[in-house]
C-alpha cells in the first residue's frame, strides 16, 4: 500500500480527485494542514465525493507531526519540479511515501531540506507544472506497476 | 508523439487539464464533437489556460471524420472500464492513438465495435472510474515510459 502525502493542499477539487485516486489504487492519503478549504460532510456531499467514506485518510496539524510517525525516512520521495532525478529512474517499494506540495508554489525549502530523495516528472518547458492530481497519477501509476511486477 | 483522443468531452475543466497534460508530454490532442462546453478565447482566458496556444489540437465533427485520417487502425487503443486487458499489458509505440470516452458513460458501443484494442486501468471496486484526466495521465505516463526505453 502506497502513502500519498499532500502538504497544505489549496484546491478542494484536486484533493477530491486525489482521494478518488487513492481509493481506486488502494493507497493511503495523508493531509497536512493548513488547507485552502474545509473538509466536512456538507462539502463532501455537495462535491459528489461519495467514495470519501472508503478513503484511508489521516490529517496532521504540522509537518513535524507527520514526520514523527514515518518508520524509515529513506522511503520518502518529495516531488519537485526543481529536482533533477526522474520518478522513472526510481525503484519504488510497497509502503513508500510520495509527497506533493501545494498547487501554487510546491514544497517549501524547509520540507525539501528534511529528506534526501527529490524526484521530478519530465515535462515540456511550455508548462510550469502538471495539475497536482495528474502528477499523483503519473507517480502512483509507475510505483504500482513496479510493485505489481515484484509480486509476479 | 502520442495522440490523445477525447470523444464528446463533457466537462471543460477536465479537457483543460488534459490539454495541459498534452502540452507537457508533447502529445497531440484530438477532440470529437459534440462537447459539453464551448472553446473560445473568452472561456480559455477565464480558465487560466494560457498554455492552450501551445497545444496541437484538432477538432472533428464526427467519429467518422476522425477515423478517416488514421493511418493504421491497429494502433488505436480504446479505454473502457469493461475491458479485460490492462494498459500495463500493452506495448505502446510512438504515434499510438489513446481514446477516452465521455465522463458520464464512457465510449459508446458504436465506437467500441469499430476497433479491436480495448484496455482498462486496474482499480478497486470501491470507485466506478478514475477522473478522466487522471486516466489519461496513467496511460500516457506508461506509454511515454515504454517509448523512452526504446530510444535508449
Amino acid at each position: 500500500m502506497l502513502n500519498i502525502v499532500l502538504v497544505e493542499p489549496e484546491i478542494p477539487n484536486n484533493t477530491g480527485n486525489i482521494g478518488r485516486l487513492c481509493v481506486g489504487t488502494e493507497s493511503r492519503l495523508h493531509l497536512i494542514h493548513p488547507f485552502g478549504f474545509v473538509i466536512n460532510d456538507k462539502n463532501l456531499k455537495r462535491s459528489g465525493l461519495d467514495y470519501w467514506v472508503h478513503l484511508d485518510v489521516t490529517e496532521y496539524d504540522t509537518v513535524d507531526e507527520w514526520v514523527q510517525q514515518i518508520p524509515d525516512l529513506s522511503r520518502v520521495f518529495l516531488m519537485s519540479s526543481r529536482a533533477t532525478k526522474s520518478y522513472l529512474e526510481t525503484e519504488f517499494q510497497d509502503g513508500d511515501w510520495l509527497v506533493f506540495g501545494k498547487e501554487s508554489v510546491g514544497l517549501s525549502t524547509d520540507v525539501l531540506n528534511r529528506f534526501e530523495n527529490h524526484l521530478t516528472i519530465p515535462m515540456s518547458k511550455l508548462i510550469r507544472s502538471f495539475n497536482i492530481a495528474n502528477s499523483v497519477a503519473f507517480v502512483v501509476g509507475e510505483a504500482k506497476r513496479q510493485i505489481g511486477l515484484k509480486k509476479v
